[in-house]
């Protein structure tokens, strides 16, 4: 008890020093007036725990009300009208009440809250099969309180039940395992990591644990996410090494109570570089028992170990074609190792080589032939596009063309291709057109969110994997806004449905404040970032303009003595005197349009149906063609660009104007990184602009701003980044 | 001949291979069509030379005639009909056509061109008194052959003459003394230069003569100017020094032709400096006679040597009152050592020193009461402000003050405060204001023109100086559009009552072309130029807020160690939480509006109505004053720098429309600088408004672009520029 209050006492300590610096995320529980306690005590007047001591959820409504309310939670005997009833399953009194059927079509992190009569009070019940689902019905619950209490004297306006004072919710999240992968590197460096080091002290663990572990925990577990692979997946073998094991499992431990299970990516390599093995072939039986080995050691210290994320094959990494075995091969000799202990092998479909074949049609090639051949404990992990996590991709083409194989979306939280931790890029617009993409796989209405969570194929794994944007900054992601992106993705792993208007509404009510006059132009600016960037950074199907090495800033012309064609920007532009684009068509071009199925697959080849916002990622396109806004394209181009500075310009006057809604702090470091994003909005402008210029031989239209930099000026930029931070 | 023909083919060679370099500056001379030809030949059939050989003005017209017809000037033997007769006054035919008592009237440089009936010959004459009359009348003759020939094909439509084909134009200078001062150092450097080092090759001189001497005089002749001042006003004793008055005289012989005499700036402690005096006193014998000694050494090698411009008790330099003496018994002695020869001196009113006493008033109250005390061949040159050729001054009260003493106006031409070589800012309208400003000293109508040409007070001597902004480049004065103030000064030396509007259109036609729809929207831009400068640097009376030393840009915050306080912005600004600018008032502030005649004194000492764009200059405003235009006087200061930076936006706009109007070197020159000059806009508005933001703790209104740069980072700013090139 005083070890308790001693750590409860360094965490208030700064989190009220340091009240606004963001390090609260979402869950700020700013405490309600008067007013609002008592009509939240109108709705829940006591608490009924159904549960034995050392529940994270009790504890953590336990923590929130009295944050919220100033007075402890009102704990009850026995029930009384207005009671909020606690339990799982397990509880003598949930089952009293019938829900026993119901709760076994939640799985296991599913819930309901539901008011209903009992013994002649009117009650609401938080039940759920096991502990998770507690634990994310209380963060529901929570969340509604925080949203919708302070905005109305009653729960009635915003709930489902149907009438007042009524919940009735039930909730089962969309993917099984929603997970978050870390490019954390053992060194404490961040592959495109740009808020800070990693949150991991590999050289104080297992020893120490570091306050933020539990916390870091905690703010996963209120958005729905129940996985974490801790590791970058330019794995070193090192991380299996049982030194390192052991400090993965005092991470575990930390991280289990929330519900958070730990994953590892692994080195294909690792029999041999870390084993001594002569091999690492997944057909030797020396290797497979290796890797068996490895599995039981793991387990041994983490019971509820999640499984393996691989690279393989890929970007310079080992993998079983380095034994002339295929990715399914690979896949299934980890897959056997982890299945009896029921772990998993996420294996990433990233794979392209330097070759003549176009790089986005490389891994569908790759991988379409493998289906059907990869054990029921292996997932596709594939990127949302078919490059590389760009301003805006097409859907990749894999999903839908496998329908034996699970395979699991990766979205990157992390900006990489998004201004790093300076840009404001709210990403539920990008994920969310991803996953409404309609492949047609299974004809009109097979999206990629449904390709993915089961509803089409009946897949036993569900999964979504977003690529952390978290680091050791006290706010946690670089940028005040780039939290929403850790929250944005958490929640639509929860519910694929989720729009991101009613994500960015409910992060901003909780993270800032309830204001309407604050709420509705912030969210409005947030719901417009994703598209201003593409405008002012790669429109109209544009891709891969970015820097060489560090993706920050722009590189059109980007020439490296001895680099890989498929890595320099003109690869993907193709910008000559005829036009500019990548002709991805049957007849002419790559014919990696062909990937799509019916009828994408012959609107993206026509340029008169390509959708605009994918026209030159399709199709080489000559600068005086006529685009639908009877612009020629040059010109609609630089339109385009010049808006997105506009767009980023506005984003400037309706951040200012907010400057009473917000704290000090975070006012000042959102102003200081939009005042940037402004100036890299023109930089990018005036770089894609001047340079694709000495190609159209076209004048910028007049009555567009004027470039203000030099393309000389501009090519001898050189920042000093790295891949990593 | 031949060395004649091998500088020609050395003058030659670059100007073909960099022809559009700018180093013709409005001397370009562009072949007329066949058509223009003949029209020409319709005026102008044969010319009738009434001059010895040698002549410049003679000269002068056969290089044009032959760069603008492709043919040699066609002398005639005797009168034929559309005759062009030159000569001065000694020409027997000049004489009997009874022109003898006009051109008594004209002085040294004025003339007449004049179409009249001689032996039933229709023929046009020009004359003059002297051979610089002449000189001025050929570049009259071949500006305006160059401005109306191509756009008419009859000169008619342009000329003074009652009837078609008829030339009536008289001339004569407003000033007699229209003087460029050269900041220039020995050691090549300029202060305050932004065209490269100096012309003057001090080393090689005497023996070797750089051709751009000659050059520098005829580009000076063209457009009226008659003298010059070799060194920095901060001058070197050395440059009295036999050794310089051999380098000095070799330049006054190359300038001779073109009717340009040198003047010298002077150390006044020279004679103990430079001669090992043991004092410079004026009332001391010795030195009385050292200056007369070297006034004889220097008339003994150039005869017509103009005389001497003195910086004197000025920013630490020596003066008269080191010894106790006056201004004026400083000025007296070197007066009188000059008399003999006709030699003048060109007095600075710029003096003030480190004290409680308002800057802008200490001139004023140094000089009014020496007034009447000068040697008739003494001039007082008087800044056109009070303070230091900021983007806008009131003009100098020391107008119209000194009724029995000349004085003569000083602009600057080089842009030390006007963004240097890289802001394209047309002066004329900045001269022109202050000429044209009513000094009321003999009642309405007593402009700073009529107080200093002569037409108010009748001054033997009228005088008029600009420092000029001349240097090695290539183009001489580092922005194409800088030579535009050069040409400005010199038409408004010889005319000022001509306006920046007609300047402009002369040097835009003869600098680049005639098109209407290139002449047009260009002296637009530059029209607006000077007041879209002062909307982004320093409005609404705002002055002195530039970097330390080398002045170029925003530094209102700017603090030094051990700085002289009326060399700080702050001492300028006097901005504060209660509102911002320098009260002058009478009642409570420093009382230099005092200086002023009713009614501007009074109407500048009252808030309500003191001219807007003098406001802050003449009283201390609070942020919530109401402005005409009904907003807060902060409101108006965002606005108005917001306005600076769209109006340079627009210039960018307008220039970047005229490329297929002007050769590619000069295109992308100058629309290099625009930007430049665009991103400066920015960094003023944007150090001005977030600096007195501070004190005025309002908002910048959020209807304006928002600042794109941190104050921090701007205070941080330190250009590696020194106060000379």
């Amino acid at each position: 008890m005083k070890n308790f209050l001693y750590s409860l006492f360094l965490f208030l300590i700064p989190t009220l020093i340091y009240a606004e610096d963001g390090s609260k995320l979402w869950l700020r529980y700013q405490p309600l007036s008067a007013k609002q306690v008592k009509s939240l005590s109108m709705v829940i007047s006591s608490v009924l725990i159904e549960e034995p001591g050392d529940c994270t959820a009790i504890t953590e409504l336990q923590y929130a009300w009295k944050q919220l309310t100033g007075k402890e939670l009102p704990v009850a005997a026995s029930l009384k009208d207005y009671s909020l009833v606690i339990g799982t399953e397990k509880s003598k009194l949930i089952q009293s009440l019938g829900l026993q059927k119901e709760l076994q079509t939640l799985g296991s992190d599913g819930f309901i809250i539901r008011t209903m009569k009992s013994k002649g009070n009117r009650i609401t019940v938080i039940a759920s099969k096991g502990e998770n689902g507690l634990l994310y019905a209380v963060f529901n619950l929570l969340r509604n309180i925080q949203l919708y209490v302070p905005s109305s004297n009653i729960l009635r306006t915003i709930q489902l039940g149907s009438s007042p004072f009524t919940f009735d919710i039930k909730e089962v999240p969309s993917y099984k395992i929603r997970i978050l992968n870390h490019w954390d590197n053992l060194d404490g460096t961040i592959e495109r990591g740009y808020a800070g080091h990693s949150l991991w002290k590999w050289d104080e663990l297992p020893g120490k644990l570091s306050p933020r572990y539990k916390e870091y925990a905690r703010a996963n577990a209120s958005i729905g996410i129940n996985g974490t692979v801790l590791n970058n997946v330019n794995a070193s073998p090192e991380i299996l090494s049982n030194a390192y094991l052991q400090k993965v499992k005092a991470l575990a431990e930390v991280f289990r109570p929330y519900g958070i299970h730990v994953y590892l990516s692994v080195n294909f390599s690792s029999p041999a570089a870390l084993g001594g093995l002569s091999t690492s072939d997944p057909l030797n039986e020396g290797v497979q028992q290796w890797w068996k080995d490895k599995a039981k050691e793991i387990y041994g210290l983490i019971p509820d170990f999640g499984g393996f994320l691989v690279k393989a094959n890929s970007e310079g990494l080992p993998g079983p074609q380095d034994f002339g075995r295929t990715h399914a091969d690979g896949a299934n000799m980890l897959a056997d190792a982890l299945k009896p202990y029921n772990g998993i092998v996420m294996w990433r479909a990233f794979v392209y080589k330097s070759s003549m074949e176009d790089r986005a049609g490389q891994a569908y090639n790759e991988f379409t032939p493998l289906d059907g051949k990869f054990r029921s404990n292996v997932i596709l992990q594939v990127k949302n596009g078919p490059i590389d996590f760009q301003p805006r991709e097409p859907f990749s083409p894999l999903f839908g063309a496998m329908t034996r194989t699970a395979l699991m979306p990766e979205f990157q939280i992390t900006q990489e291709y998004l201004g790093a931790s300076n840009h404001l890029v709210y990403l539920a617009p990008l994920y969310k057109e991803c996953l409404e993409s309609d492949t047609y796989c299974s004809g009109e209405g097979s999206t990629v969110a449904w390709v993915t969570d089961g509803k089409l194929f009946p897949h036993p794994l569900t999964a979504i994997a977003g690529v952390a944007n978290i680091g050791e900054d006290a706010n946690w992601c670089g940028h005040q806004f780039a939290q929403a992106n850790w929250y944005a993705f958490g929640r639509l792993a929860w519910n694929n449905e989720l729009t991101p208007e009613v994500i960015a509404d409910e992060w901003i009510k909780q993270t800032f404040n309830q204001q309407k006059e604050f709420v509705e132009p912030v969210k409005e600016m947030m719901l417009a970032s994703r598209e201003a960037a593409v405008n002012y950074m790669m429109p109209l199907g544009l891709h891969h303009l970015f820097a060489w090495g560090h993706h920050y800033g722009p590189e059109p012309w980007c020439t490296v003595p001895g680099a890989r064609a498929d890595w320099l920007p003109s690869y993907y532009h193709k910008a000559d005197t005829l036009g500019i684009g990548f002709d991805r068509t049957l007849d002419t071009g790559s014919k990696a349009v062909g990937q799509y199925f019916v009828p994408l697959r012959n609107d993206y080849n026509k340029l008169k149906t390509c959708p605009e916002q994918y026209l030159l990622w399709f199709h080489h396109v000559p600068w005086k063609y006529k685009m639908k806004s009877g612009q020629t394209l040059w010109n609609e181009l630089c339109y385009t660009y010049d808006k997105g500075v506009q767009q980023v310009r506005g984003f400037q006057k309706t951040w200012d104007k907010m400057e009473s809604f917000v704290d000090a702090q975070r006012f000042h470091e959102v102003q200081s990184r939009l005042k940037i994003q402004s100036k890299d909005a023109v930089w990018w402008k005036d770089a894609c602009l001047l340079y694709f210029q000495t190609f159209s031989r076209q004048p910028i239209p007049y009555d567009i701003e004027r470039p203000v930099n030099e393309l000389d000026s501009l090519k001898k930029i050189k920042l000093n980044l790295l891949h990593h931070n």
